[in-house]
């Protein structure tokens, strides 16, 4: 069964989706909607999409579209998200929902009632790593678990033009690790404490945002964990997870650029992790967007569903709110 | 500019390249032949080629096809290199080229005559680990070298049936090691000395073969190197290399086939290495194909010539000699 | 110059000490004293110690002695260092100072005013690798620090019994990084918030303690860390710390038993690090032995003061004030 | 039992056994001799060593003295292995025995004649990661060998003026890894084939040695190995070992001088390992000291006997007749 897609939104991300899509016998790129679709023509044409629209609405109303991957701005995300499931299209959709968790609320409840599926773009899940990680921790092989330490750093921080419209660090950035810890402990999390500060780039403070942050987690089974995040860690994308339990602990630590290990007067030198998400998860992005065509295809459960979209939203707000009045907060 | 291809032999070797380029839009696959096409019209079929024949010359008489791809056993790939040169066909030929230095000798000359384009596969040379370390040497960052070491582990024995028509260990593994040293030395090989046994299977030994080897090899340039081959290393395909030089050594280890460590009470257990080759190069045969691609479509030298392949065969067979002898021999 | 020193307490750590100093033809050990020093009459025979008394009163009000050994219960720290004080003895103190803060400022009061040496017994300063930690964090190679991370965890819980009279995870356990934070960071801690709970022992927190514990620091550079504990870990001993800074990160692992590691069919396997602190430890205590050593025959300062007890101490005060109300609390 | 020991010769070697037995309750170092002991009165009355000679006669007529320790050059082995074992001292010999076998044999037959012990000082027997492997060799835990392979590389080339005396790489350098190979295996050597030149200092060449090496060897039981060496590798003193065998393979890595892991935007950094044979082996001395004495107070055998002394050095010397033939020897 051949499924046929519209993709709203052609920046960074929706570029990488068609990329991955392009050469899939399962789906047909039917439409792409973009404000900017005019400049990106070049592009979209060597991709061989067929349609191209500044109005997302051509997609949404097409009645051939099975699905839609919603990749544009993220006050856009509700609205798309609400007009799409109300025609009954599948939705793909990047994180998070919304910086409003009433908004975030609406939409859940509009992909209830249209019985449509939506797949959030928390794409760590996706990564072979962090999936056999999970598969460990489903079979309880490590026993009851103590503690859970994500670290998760990006090799540099976006522009001050980006922080200003992103939500915040907990929102932009910690979401993925929010969306992680839920995934692995299989419990929910109950109350959150936030430390941060801008000690990269101390210009962020004046948009009320950080760069560097330490989140205390408590998950409703009793184990504890904790988020490490910073705007910019020099040697690369740093994406490690560590997890303690009653018979051992496993880390997962970074993948390596190549194998070489160089021998020198000065040292054993090797490469750095892959630069940033775009290599480090770039099977991950086409394993998830496999899973999703596989979930409309036998119509199963996505793996990662709009109310773990909203989960994740809700713990970022309440780190907010933890880090403003510096006391912890439950949920 | 899309290219014209023709596939003869579609077993493993051959199916893996036909899936490589099944998605690549510069190129069309118009024919495949095997003897046992009938047996495999599903897959065939499957895979989306428009034409298969049991008799080769269908392909190599075919005005489209600009080049056809040798995946078929070794005694045949003389007569279709010199059948293909003939008809003015590029060519991609997996090793070796022959069994016999003669035969081999005459596909050099048709080659040469017809001045057509052909690549041997020594997927190896397109692995980014080792290209990366070419790259080091041909800048001379080590300075000179003294030694290299080239460690290359099969997981399993063949069958005994593939053992009899292999050519040996030297032809059919070391192969692929020759070239390797060739390639990151950038120098010739000027004497060998082979040792080996039937260690993991003596029954391997009523076939005059060899399942273990540990070969020293002398370099014009004065460096000297080992190679050591076996049959069995229950742990995953070990292939791995190092090199000293002046200013330092470099070695270039195994992929990991995940990046998890279990810290359990019996000690810290990481997975084996990629199972295989397909596992372990599969980056690489498509590297191969796409750089075969370029160089048709640019007209550029091929990376690895058929007289990289000839001298690659030449030193397997002066290895064998070696071995029977005990003594060292020139080349 | 030789020294001549009193041990009072020979249990493990006082054994140890011993053990070291046994050899050093700096030092003689005079006395020892031990409510058991009749059960440990052999032991001690064996060591070579000339005297044995079951009142330190012996010791410390003997003329010829330079400095005592307080490897005693905590309880009588306070009491043993105002006597030896008061008789112009250099001390050598395992931590902690004390339980009670005002016992504790009693013993620096008197320290200052006797105007002697007290070392304490903070032996991870004194290990090789958290030294050129130091060092390199000293010489801000990694420019201004984000983020610390220490991980401490033991082998195994220890009884019940220790438990109650331990002074709980921050004060017996803990205080170690608390200690190495401060020294690490070069700046002073200015507000804790600590979280944790029994997850290995369920009983524990019958006696008011805890087994897991994560802890949030901020330092008055601005700079924030996260300590973690755990009373087990099945596989040895895990003793890491990682830092963030400008430039760079450094991480410090765990020593390894030894270098095989083994290949098998279910994966690589190494040993794991050094069982507990005895092992992995054991030069750290020889060094920071002949640090007090050499900072009494040169009039030097100690490496680590009873201004830095009291200030670990003060912190894992502040930490189960925190733990207790589920609040940050400032120093 | 108190042992009363004799050293002769202070050289480097001398002075670390010096060093190493100072502080040894069970040992009385009553003399040193060396024929520049003047030079070395200093040195020798800070090791607190009670007499001094230049005439090693009379050490060995001391009816007090129980076992010498020959550190002298190698030229003198034999006539103080014969003159001590006719006064029924015990020996402990640093290799080699000698640069002839015939000489060696009688310092063989002079001590099986005497009934004294003599301990070769191959060190290496006593790393504890060399003895680990050793261990599980013996269970034959990884099954049948089929090889193995031993890197020895030296950080930097001694002088020329050393060179010269030091009877070529085989006897000084690789004879190490002759008695390894065969305390490794437990089976003889019955063939090698060495090869190797002048590749680090060309100089080295005009006295007919070499200063890089790759030999074969073939054992008793069927398996083969490797060894390579060289007089320089610039990160320093690199030893290691791997082995493969029916149920898999280990290899033994260097040990790390710490476990700092730098993160710079270059790459990852570690330390490189301990620079040459004092540091990497310190402990190793120790061992083999305390395992010597440990026999003498026992009566039980030594760990390294005259008889591997001269294996190895047997091997070295096919070594050598093999690299001027270029043909393999058989032993």
């Amino acid at each position: 069964m051949t499924l046929t897609f519209g993709v709203i939104g052609v920046g960074r991300i929706g570029q990488l989706h068609i990329n991955g899509l392009r050469n899939n016998k399962d789906v047909r790129i039917k439409w792409v909607s973009d404000l900017y679709c005019d400049k990106l023509s070049e592009w979209i044409a060597k991709a061989g999409i067929e349609n191209k629209t500044k109005d997302h609405r051509d997609i949404i109303n097409d009645p051939e579209v099975d699905a839609i991957i919603i990749c544009s701005p993220t006050d856009t995300h509700v609205e798309l998200i609400k007009a799409a499931a109300a025609k009954g299209k599948h939705i793909f959709c990047e994180k998070p929902i919304s910086l409003s968790l009433e908004e975030a609320e609406e939409a859940v409840e509009a992909v209830k009632q249209a019985n449509v599926k939506l797949q959030m773009g928390f794409n760590r899940r996706f990564d072979k790593n962090f999936k056999q990680l999970h598969s460990i921790l489903t079979k309880k092989e490590l026993g009851k678990i103590q503690t859970l330490r994500i670290t998760s750093r990006d090799p540099e921080p976006p522009p001050i033009e980006y922080i200003k419209h992103s939500g915040g660090l907990f929102m932009d950035m910690t979401i993925h690790d929010f969306d992680m810890a839920r995934y692995l402990m299989q419990s929910e999390i109950v109350e959150v404490y936030a430390t941060g500060s801008a000690l990269v780039n101390p210009e962020i403070a004046a948009y009320d945002d950080i760069d560097t942050a330490l989140i205390t987690l408590k998950f409703e089974n009793g184990s504890i964990a904790m988020i490490e995040n910073c705007r910019r860690s020099v040697y690369g994308y740093d994406q490690r997870i560590e997890i303690l339990g009653d018979h051992g602990a496993i880390d997962v630590g970074n993948e390596q650029s190549s194998t070489l290990n160089y021998h020198r007067i000065d040292g054993i030198r090797r490469d750095n992790p892959p630069h940033f998400f775009l290599e480090r998860y770039s099977d991950a992005y086409k394993v998830e967007m496999d899973d999703f065509i596989n979930a409309l295809q036998n119509d199963t459960d996505v793996i990662c569903s709009i109310e773990d979209g909203y989960k994740a939203q809700q713990i970022a707000l309440k780190c907010k709110e933890s880090l403003i009045s510096n006391q912890p907060k439950r949920i």
